[in-house]
């Protein structure tokens, strides 16, 4: 960095100095202190250089909102609230003050989008970009992974899949609208936060954001709730956008349930209950296990530290 | 790593599952769920692997407890008392199970001496080793940095400088037992979070860790408060290990008073008020600006985001 650290800290700020009612002491002191209700969700996620994107493939502002997405889904998925982020960013030095602008940007306005604000950080040099953000939520009733009843149907907000074929896309320097769609899911998702808010309204019994692939986030839900998760695989292709995203695996030459099932990274919710708004795409029964979510290898999945 | 993540994650899982009582659901959802008082403070703080630690240097243990003491520390700094942390860890796959464990152990264990419990995390994968952790803290009246008043005394609950001298001293071979102390300091600090508690309690004006280093944190305080912060360094003299220090630092041809003011990473408590406990070194005035922290050389300085 050709500039003082100060100096970024001083533009960081003023990108992320937005005021929410709820914050009391903001940046710049030893910690930031918030109006928080009696009952608080707190995660945290973290993207690293090399493993979670890359420079060349994404744009400082793509790279901030996904990291802060994968944050505000988790938060979502406890049928909570998004309130508060803090931001740690480790910068190797080689940055512009453009390009960590757009960072900062990038987080602000996926952050803004569920009018949530950035209170603190922490900056620090390292060999590899790395941005580590931790989010904070109000919640009245969480919504945890075991809550499933034998009986419940099994649902997702949409499909996912689309960030696992972005990712095999990515590096091709021609594609066509719908690849584009897919690399565009992979770099900056969009993610529904309002059908989030919509399942935890409709009663469900459990939820979770299946970023780690729905393979593994099933699995983990039926032995939770010490219950069989079955799977309908016909079910899934009723969602209107199975059609194109098994057209992308076909030309690829892909199983298109490797990237429904285990492609990862995608923030879609997962939820069980009576009645829900989405696709539903299995049931929830007595026994224990997942069924229904073969495929013609075996996945890749993601697995983090939750 | 010759080990699957789910075994890392199981084993950290062990290691953090101690039971706080505010925990509503702990490890192993899309977040935790944690009971919070109407004001909650929230800092994070990331230690990178080349910059603030080496593994050649410190044992996983102390490299865990040294930047969790920094996150509990900027908690007390602020009035509040300590209760949950996040911890998100990048690994480079080439650890072995121990120094993971052993690196847990070391939060964990900083962690209970508050008795704060890890609630949840995030484990990835990268070229370098990062750990990044976010503190959660309850207050009823923080104390910030601006509050103090003219007339009021600075106070500092140590002598700073040790770890600024340790870490000139860590990659001696052969070293005397107060050399031994100092690097001790650098690498796995032992920090007296009750003196925080202590000037708290008396009524404490404005305080802050002075982990960024006495000169940068001074000068953020007297902008803050508006005022003048007027240091006495023969105050500073009159600190029981001062002469230790300046020992040290006569022997390694350094002005010891680079250490004290501008060694950095020390987390000592900068405070003002009218009587406190610890070492008085100076008092705050109308005007502005900081006197009486000059040395012999330009200051290398920390500075964070904070």
């Amino acid at each position: 960095m050709n500039f003082d650290e100060a100096q970024v800290i001083a533009e960081l700020a003023a990108i992320f100095g937005s005021a929410h009612k709820g914050v009391i002491v903001g940046i710049g002191d030893d910690g930031a202190v918030v109006a928080t209700s009696p009952k608080t969700v707190i995660t945290t996620d973290m993207a690293v250089e090399g493993t979670h994107f890359n420079t060349a493939w994404s744009s400082a502002f793509d790279i901030g909102r996904k990291i802060t997405a994968a944050n505000l889904a988790d938060i979502y998925a406890m049928g909570a609230k998004p309130e508060y982020l803090v931001v740690a960013v480790t910068l190797t030095g080689d940055e512009s003050m453009e390009w960590i602008s757009d960072l900062a940007h990038g987080i602000a306005h996926e952050a803004a989008s569920c009018e949530v604000s950035v209170v603190g950080g922490d900056l620090t040099r390292g060999a590899i970009k790395i941005i580590a953000i931790t989010a904070l939520g109000s919640v009245e009733k969480p919504i945890t992974r075991s809550g499933a009843l034998a009986g419940d149907s099994i649902y997702i907000s949409s499909l996912p899949g689309w960030s696992g074929a972005g990712l095999k896309l990515i590096q091709r320097s021609e594609v066509d609208d719908l690849q584009a769609y897919a690399i565009e899911q992979f770099c900056a998702p969009s993610v529904d936060y309002s059908a989030a808010v919509a399942l935890a309204e409709a009663g469900a019994t459990s939820m979770c954001d299946i970023s780690d692939s729905l393979i593994t986030q099933a699995a983990q839900l039926a032995h939770g709730a010490g219950l069989a998760y079955n799977f309908d695989r016909e079910l899934f292709t009723a969602d209107p956008e199975f059609s194109a995203l098994n057209e992308l695996a076909l030309h690829e030459g892909i199983d298109v349930w490797q990237w429904i099932f285990a492609g990862g990274e995608d923030h879609v919710f997962l939820a069980t209950g009576r009645e829900l708004p989405g696709l539903r795409v299995g049931s929830v029964a007595k026994g224990e296990g997942v069924t229904g979510l073969e495929m013609k290898k075996a996945p890749d999945t993601w697995r983090h530290f939750n």
